[in-house]
């Protein structure tokens, strides 16, 4: 299929920038995955005749068409009723829909209004998209040689209600299933990563290959088509394998969200338990961590150590090595992770220290110079950083985080720390 | 001025889903501070054909088009030549941009190359905005009763080019000023602010208020038209006097930008420093004090205690109080507090513990069953939190570091813990 698809964002907050579009943006990714073309996004406010207009606008250049918000009461249920106009469609009482209304506000004790019903008013003829992550449904329905979805707003609601309804809608008007598998690279640049694979990626039709940078971090996605989802397994597969080849360690998995959640499942699966000593990156590899559920399992803690008498006194460093190294050292950052493991009982430390800016420490370090450490009982590794020409405070941190994870990745899988062709 | 606005991104990583649209954001937020009325959001790729269409469409409906990307040599400055023809002008060489270039490359130790120099194509007659914080110049023309203005796509140099660019450039077209303050306040809902001010809000003209929700915070944006800055600020002074009166110390700062800003002000104003204990929040609290630069001056360190192991060993919280109370106690988190004041050397420390979930705890305890605490000279403070309503983790974990951050606001700013009337 070649479809066309134009984003439809209804919504005043959006228009006074109270909240970032992240609706399209989430939509854009998941039809793009889908082999779909997203050529236009458009966002209006709560207003009828914008609406209309940028409806009439939508049916001329796609044939599929998505909207996400405007269907609470609070906004008259805008978009259905702007949509089901411009398709010649009246508005029926669904009651299966009201039922479910009924019901969502049963369970959360709160009393139900009578506009509230009126989500349960749905294009005639439409597929209702069950919404089971707030109360307004969304619904589908094609006519005039355009399919239209209706989306909620909220990206809580939308974004399972285009996984889990909108997804299979599509898979319909497909002729065939379209699968991809995402390669997460770490330690590599997308522009390198490109260079290395560009001839390739341009003589591949079925499976496609496309990189993307994400914040120090680089993705390759591979997109098959085929009349069934082994057929599509089968095209993928072997250039999964074959990437996984090119780029060995560097590779830190396939379809998994992040470096610290294969940390989390490596540490589960073979039951050790990590914890961090954190100058530089300030919380934030503890933060990260945290911010799985069932990290309570493996994470012990961590010691955010911002001055030196922290890292002497509660970490153990000695003062003798922050007098000669300086804190922003290779030595201190082995002390750190070895003197967390200890303080904190664990198999396996972490520890970060470093120059995050604005300005260089006062033994002349550049903002950028960065050490990541881990010990172990097997003893310790120290990985120094020069991450100088990028010098933002967020992204040094965030990247000097992901140094730390990638070394306790690479730990727990038994690879080395660094790879030899660099 | 009554203008309409259009807001044009040019760029197919915005389709793809890439990245959101936070330029698009930000002009918003900024252009409704000046009064200016936002009615359209348009995305479109690197496509001439597509981007003329957005092009017609925008020239008929808005009489101010903002367009964001587009302007770099990868993508044969498409903006630029769209627009351009659009309203009949030439591109003509703007030697200043050149040499701008030129020394921007220079300073950075890269060659430059022919392409480059297209970036000094510019249409005749423009106001040329000088980029300080990249390499394409923006800029800004008015043709056929229509102000146009080209901003660079990337968010690092869109934001300060339209603080610092477009803003001045704007503001000759208004008849006068528009000034606006925003009053932050925590600890009360958006909707309970609203219903309080709503009679008032609705009786308003010249200043009018808005409030914004904003992740378990809450803005009153209070906007003022004047011929001049010194007749607005004496239109807005009263109403944020006033509402200041209303919410007391609720309001925890005017045109500032976060809790834990206020409180690294405050620290340093009274040369004090911080620790934290932090079982729940895991980092979030460190995480985000050391995400302001300067947080070295006055932020010693924190312990993140996810076991409790940890906060026995090395925060000292008896063993005794773990056993009888729980970790997710009031006890708990006060002896959390006074521990790491203890251990860490500093003046002033804070604590969390509680249920982020996914699951109750082993005693029972709810998900957002949560206690903050402070620990100073003078004593020890609690505040137990009971957050069950919005049992999502990330939302409970950035609440609780609020209400951490709040506590010490109050404590350095010597405001009672709490409000007598809730």
């Amino acid at each position: 299929m070649s479809h066309t698809v134009e984003i439809l964002s209804v919504g005043t907050e959006l228009l006074l920038g109270n909240i970032a579009n992240t609706d399209a943006q989430m939509l854009s990714q998941g039809l793009s995955a889908l082999g779909l073309n997203v050529y236009w996004h458009t966002v209006v406010g709560d207003n009828p005749q914008r609406a209309r207009e940028a409806v009439r606008a939508a049916k001329q250049r796609a044939d599929i068409i998505i909207t996400t918000g405007g269907l609470g009461p609070t906004c008259d249920d805008l978009t259905k009723n702007v949509l089901a106009e411009a398709f010649g469609k009246k508005l029926v009482f669904h009651e299966p829909s009201a039922e479910r209304i009924r019901s969502y506000f049963a369970r959360l004790g709160r009393p139900i209004t009578e506009n509230n019903y009126q989500q349960a008013l749905l294009p005639e003829g439409c597929t209702v998209l069950d919404n089971d992550w707030g109360t307004a449904p969304g619904c589908a329905f094609e006519a005039e040689g355009c399919h239209v979805v209706m989306l909620p707003g909220p990206p809580s609601e939308c974004g399972p209600m285009f996984r889990h309804r909108v997804v299979p809608y599509l898979r319909q008007f497909s002729e065939g299933i379209i699968a991809s598998h995402t390669l997460k690279l770490f330690g590599i640049g997308e522009s390198q990563v490109e260079s290395r694979l560009r001839d390739q990626m341009n003589a591949m039709t079925n499976p496609t290959l496309a990189p993307y940078a994400k914040e120090g971090e680089c993705e390759l996605r591979v997109t098959a088509k085929a009349p069934t989802d082994g057929e599509a397994q089968a095209l993928l597969c072997p250039t999964v394998e074959q990437i996984r080849g090119m780029f060995g360690a560097k590779v830190y998995g396939v379809d998994v969200p992040s470096l610290e959640a294969v940390v989390l499942d490596l540490l589960k699966e073979k039951h050790l338990t990590l914890g961090c000593a954190e100058s530089c990156t300030g919380g934030l590899i503890a933060k990260r961590m945290t911010d799985l559920p069932g990290a309570s399992q493996v994470f012990r803690g961590g010691i955010v150590s911002y001055t030196n008498e922290v890292k002497h006194h509660v970490l153990g460093v000695p003062q003798e090595l922050l007098d000669r190294c300086g804190a922003v050292s290779a030595p201190v950052a082995q002390a750190m992770a070895e003197g967390a493991r200890q303080v904190l009982g664990c198999n396996i430390a972490v520890s970060s220290t470093g120059v995050a800016g604005p300005d260089r420490d006062d033994r002349g370090n550049e903002v950028g110079t960065m050490f990541v450490a881990i010990a172990a009982a097997q003893g310790s590794y120290v990985r120094p950083l020069n991450l100088g020409n990028r010098p933002m405070r967020a992204r040094l941190r965030t990247q000097t985080a992901h140094h730390a994870f990638d070394l306790a990745r690479r730990y727990l899988s038994g690879l080395p720390f660094e790879d030899e062709n660099g």
